[in-house]
Formats: C-alpha cells, sequence, structure tokens
C-alpha cells in the first residue's frame, strides 16, 4: 500500500495546517506511512506557529493520485474545498468539524465529524482514546488550532471540550495559554505586510447555497481602519475574481479579534440575501455584523436558509 | 427542545434495533429527553434478543417531524434508507459503520461512522469515552448486535475491535457468547414460519449505484434445502416487487450462517452484472456466492464498482 497523504482544505488556515501535521503523527504511530502534505502555504499566524514549536511545514501539493491511492482528510470533507483529484483516491479517514456536503463513499471508512470549536480537538480525543503519545510539538500545534479556530474560546462556536484539550495541551506543549494566545494571534492580523489578493484568499472557502455558489473569505484584524483604508481596491478586486470564477456572490469577513466584531465587504447578487439574512442593510458593498466571529455558525447557515429558498 | 427521536434504518436488524435502543441510553445519560423507535417489527432474531433482556421493542413509527424537530441515527446514513420525512427534522447525530451516502447537513453535527463490524462496537467505544454507566440490558442489546452483525465473528467485517468490544459486554450481560451466540443467531433462522413477502422484505436495503436502483435482501438459513424448495414463489415475488417498485435489479442473498456460504436470487437487468461482479454465472435466476456472508463487504462495493461502469 502507498503512504497516507493527509490534508485540510484549500486555502489553509492554522487548524488544517496543524491537524494535518497531527492526523499523519496519528497514523503514523498506527503503523502506517504516513505524510503531512497542505494545498497552499501557511499564513503568518500558521507559520508563528510552526516557527515557535520547529514544526516544519507541510509540503504543498497540487495534486494526490500521482502520489498515493489513498488519504486522510482533516478539517473539511467537501470536494470543492479539497484537492482537485479527491475522486481519484480511496479517503480512508475523515476527521472535521464542519457541516457534511455532498460526501459519499464506495467503502466504509473512519469518518468523524463532531460540533465541536476545532478539529485538533477531535485529534485529541482520538490520541487519548489510542493511548498515543503526544509530543510537545504535536500538543504545540493543537493548542495553537484550538486557539486559532475560538479565537482563545471567545467564538460561540468554543465548546467545554475545546476548553478542557487547550489547557491539558498548554501542559504539554510547555506554554502560557493566555500570552502565547495573544501573541500567536496578533502574529495573523499584521495586513499591512499582505496583498490585497493575500487578504481576499488567504481564508477563503467556496460553498454551495442552494442555486448559488458562494464564496466567504474572512481576515483577523486589529482594529478595522488598515482595511477600511483599502476597502475600495479589496472590493474592486472580490468583484473581479467573483466574475473570473463564476461565483454569484462573494464575501470578505473582516474580524476584529479583541472587539469580537465584523464588518463584511460583498460583491454580486447578494445584498438582499445578506440584509434577510443578518438583518443588516449593505451600503456601498459594506455591512456590518455586530458580535459576529465565527463564520461557521454565525454566518454559513444564515445565509445558506436565504439562498436555500431562492 | 423536543425530544430525540433515534432510529436504524428500514426493514430493521438486530443492529439497528440494539442501537437505537443503546444510543437513546447514550443521549439520556448526557442529560438529553429521548425514545428509540423503529421504522418496523423487529425479525425473529432481534426478538429473542428483547425477550432475553427483557427489553421493550422500540415504538414503530411512520414519520418524525409530526413529533420532533431533531434526530439522532443509527447504523445507517442513506436518506433512502431512512425515514421518509428525514429532511423535515435536524440530525443531530449519526453513528454508523456503512459506506456514507449522499448526506448534507446544514449544520455541524455529531457525525461518526468506522469501519467495523457493527455499530454497538461504536457506541461501546462511546459510552467507555464518556465514562457512561452501561446496564446488563444494554449490554446485552450491544452485544447481540455485535454477534448477528459480525455472525459470532465470522464475517469478514468483524474487526479485533468488535470482538474485543463483544467479550467485554459478554461479562457486562453475564452471558456465554458462544452458547448465547447460538441460540440467538438460530432464532433467525426459522424460516419455516414466515411469508415469503417476510423473507424477501425483511433485510432488505435499497442502492443506487450508478445508474441503477437495486435492492438487496437478505436472510440467514441453516441449509438452503427449505428456500430451495420454495424457490420458484420466492422469485415470482421478488419479480412483481421489482416492477411495482421500479427497481432496476433486486436481489435476495441466502446465507448459510453455519457453513458460511451463500446463494443469490436474482432478477431484473441484473445477471450480467452478477457474473462481471463475482465471476459467478447466474442459471434460472440463481447463483452461487461461495465463502460470502457479508453484503456489506463482499456483495454492496463488488456489485456497486461494476453498475457504476455502465
Amino acid at each position: 500500500m502507498n503512504k497516507y497523504l493527509v490534508f485540510g482544505h484549500q486555502n489553509p488556515d492554522t487548524d488544517t495546517i496543524a491537524s494535518a501535521i497531527v492526523m499523519s503523527d496519528y497514523l503514523t504511530q498506527l503503523g502506517h506511512e504516513s505524510e503531512p502534505v497542505a494545498l497552499g502555504t501557511p499564513n503568518d499566524e500558521t507559520q508563528f506557529m510552526l516557527n515557535y514549536f520547529k514544526l516544519n511545514a507541510p509540503r504543498v501539493v497540487e495534486t494526490v493520485a500521482n502520489e498515493t491511492d489513498r488519504v486522510a482528510l482533516v478539517d473539511h470533507n467537501e470536494s470543492q474545498q479539497s484537492v482537485a483529484d479527491l475522486k481519484d483516491v480511496r479517503v480512508d479517514y475523515v476527521v472535521d468539524h464542519h457541516k457534511i456536503g455532498d460526501f459519499e463513499t464506495a467503502h466504509p471508512m473512519y469518518l468523524r465529524i463532531e460540533p465541536v470549536g476545532c478539529t485538533a480537538t477531535i485529534l485529541y480525543k482520538m490520541f487519548n482514546e489510542k493511548d498515543l503519545t503526544i509530543s510537545k510539538e504535536i500538543a504545540g500545534a493543537m493548542v495553537s488550532a484550538i486557539i486559532s479556530d475560538t479565537l482563545l474560546f471567545k467564538s460561540p462556536t468554543c465548546t467545554q471540550e475545546d476548553i478542557d484539550a487547550a489547557q491539558a495541551l498548554a501542559k504539554l506543549a510547555d506554554i502560557d495559554l493566555e500570552a502565547y494566545g495573544l501573541d500567536f494571534l496578533r502574529a495573523g492580523t499584521n495586513v499591512a505586510s499582505r496583498s490585497d489578493s493575500d487578504i481576499l484568499n488567504a481564508d477563503a472557502k467556496i460553498f454551495e447555497m442552494g442555486p448559488k455558489t458562494v464564496r466567504i473569505g474572512q481576515v483577523n484584524v486589529i482594529g478595522f481602519d488598515e482595511i477600511l483604508a483599502r476597502k475600495k481596491d479589496l472590493v474592486n478586486l472580490l468583484e473581479k475574481e467573483r466574475q473570473d470564477n463564476n461565483l454569484v456572490v462573494s464575501i470578505l469577513v473582516v474580524t476584529d479579534i479583541l472587539e469580537n466584531d465584523s464588518i463584511g465587504f460583498v460583491v454580486g447578487d447578494g445584498a438582499e440575501g445578506v440584509q434577510k439574512a443578518f438583518d443588516q442593510s449593505v451600503v456601498d458593498n459594506q455591512f456590518d455584523l455586530p458580535g459576529v466571529v465565527s463564520r461557521k455558525t454565525q454566518i454559513v447557515p444564515q445565509l445558506t436558509e436565504v439562498f436555500s429558498q431562492e
């Protein structure tokens, strides 16, 4: 049998990169040959974690079937968020915390999806259930993923299981949760050094919502000023990329990780849907999302419901 | 919130009935209101277990949305094997050991599918992971489900995890695995008392295989003589029901649980597929399946591959 390639979603975030590294370690400890790979390069936040814990960035791949016949997916399950040639390999494992997309297999496999804040929280349980060793580096990757996905436990997606896992992992990783967590999150908010294209694409995901293909990106900031100063360029590029990719709607969510508020930029046929979903008017392509930090629970279900009724 | 209704697939077998009872106990112990229900009445084998452990047969329901807005699925995930109005309720849990069908949700939920022999084996792990109490009756339901799905560990679907779980559960249920197991399996092989329709439908499942809708039923026996004596009537009714239900192919697999061999009856446009999938000629609607006992791993994937290429 070929080795497992383990990877998360396109436009990788910390949970996707960390969970690929962690799941690969899990499979290795179970006696399989395995390598973590990624569908893109790490963002600034993720790179902070990799540097801190002296972990290598996973090798970037475009396709997998040229290398192996079996894979493990982490932090995603929808094929449009995955590798281009997913249909040409056998998916033996899925560990995820998102809604189930259009997923189908010909064989029974290991699929574990739980409504927790972070994929790494599920992986932490899987390590414990099999009494596997959690090294300092692996613990560091897991706790960073939890901090990232839950915004240091402030996201509504955060569960008690995430908190319990993070506290136990912080000890194994030898870090102070609050101090490391803020440094790590801040590393992901430096938009000044990033191009417009990178801000739009770094954490963008595509969703099928009823008849509409909708892209939603998200970027973390501390204060909205820098982003608002670049709004015109960002909205123009958002619209250009929407047309280039035949998307009906494209949205960028900008989240202030200290204030726990967001604003959104929207292009395409989405203003009415945004109005219905969030009770917020779209003015000049922009709308408020007060108290919203989680794309997964505070944005995607609400828009899906509105667009599915169209 | 309404109470959870917990149920397995149509034409319930022991794993489906047992796992609904067990999962409902799991949810109750976690503080939820919950009731196991079923999409049909227990078969003879399942009734033996219910009588032995003094468990009530789950209430039979036709629909669920008239009673609740949230459900837990066990031992299945494909909507065509589920309750008719599944789309009108929210699926919060799926615990299963089958391939993933066309499954999609709008919300993150708890979905756990593992490639083990029996749903109850996964549930046993879930009880242990949360340190929940396993009563004698619940242990009896779980161990019976494992014996049923693995044919007392002789099916190729059986894993070490199933064996380990069954041995631990047998102690909690206060039974001798071999003695109870054979009595229990024998209770399900009494075809003399069953109508042709019951034999065809008791454990029938519908699968979408490429362009074809295929129904595959399975019946356990000790020796093929009684079934072969009724073959003409069984095949005629199989064909009538195939036409009535607009199925392309319909198959009945007859499995000798002591010899670990099967034969099949096939009607509709399936003879060529059977030939390709199993390298067995169909003569007079009948074919041999030497050494085959598992529909899930020895029949469905092979037929799916052949029919998907058509």
